[in-house]
């Protein structure tokens, strides 16, 4: 069997930004779909094995920070340290921002930035996937042209290309 | 709200392969992610609004496949008609190849295929969310750099660019 996720993964790697008692902390994620256009339904797998797994069971809140590839580098960083041993802000450099409407922070060095809470926990114990309901979103009109970074698996990635425009009915 | 779903969306698109009582049908999908490494598994939303959505209910078998910009107008032409009026097959000019452990057929022009087997239908009803293992995939080796379309929204597609290879303990 081939490696399947290379095939299906590249959505855009996101960073996922947790915080419980004031200390926040930064997770790389790759497993995510939209799952409803409107009240915008994110589902995502976020594994036990990652300190923020518990971050976001507690709080039921997170933010989806969306990365360029010019903190290609942060990105894969923070994906292979673990926020029980280090601050990840401070390691990599990234600013945390005050959100809105939840408690984790704000990535100032991501074009968007998708505040979250958590909507179902159905599938939690069984995949690790959890449906998060976006209830504010933040872009930064002055990044024009956003080259979003999508990963192919073992540290390869692809960076968003041209876009083409097809005669579509699609939302 | 800006669009959430335009900065989320765009892992590949792809064109799932429904059949029933040998009549084979073919649906364009976006919302889909990865839900685990081994024993495959990819969770998708297929809308109760596409023809597909009875067929995948009722056989528990479709076929993913993977297609590159070559067939981008096919891609999005399988997205905005309907198999209930049309075998898009024919319409489209797509080559149904027999599968292996599935009666959905591949598509021939595709560079990737996988063949699944419904495994989850929990969240069937509420977020028309399947869970979908992949039993068999195949790869055309000949197809050296697949380039992949990511819909963007409204028919705008970011087609795969350049590939950096970071230093990364991920999978």
């Amino acid at each position: 069997m081939p490696k399947v996720y290379e095939l299906l993964e590249p959505g855009p790697g996101v960073l996922v930004t947790t915080a419980s008692n004031g200390r926040p902390n930064i997770m790389t994620m790759s497993w995510h779909t939209i799952m409803e256009f409107e009240r915008p339904l994110v589902g995502c797998v976020i594994s036990n094995r990652n300190y923020s797994f518990e971050l976001l069971k507690t709080t039921n809140e997170c933010v989806i920070n969306i990365p360029t590839v010019e903190i290609a580098e942060k990105v894969v960083g923070c994906g292979n340290t673990s926020g029980a041993n280090i601050n990840k802000f401070e390691r990599f450099g990234l600013t945390p921002n005050p959100a809105e409407q939840v408690g984790a922070p704000l990535i100032a060095e991501c074009f968007a930035n998708l505040e979250c809470r958590v909507a179902d926990t159905s599938m939690v114990s069984k995949y690790c996937f959890f449906v998060l309901e976006v209830i504010k979103a933040w872009i930064d009109s002055k990044v024009e042209k956003p080259c979003t970074i999508h990963h192919l698996g073992s540290g390869n990635f692809m960076v968003a290309g041209d876009k083409i425009k097809l005669r579509s009915k699609m939302k």
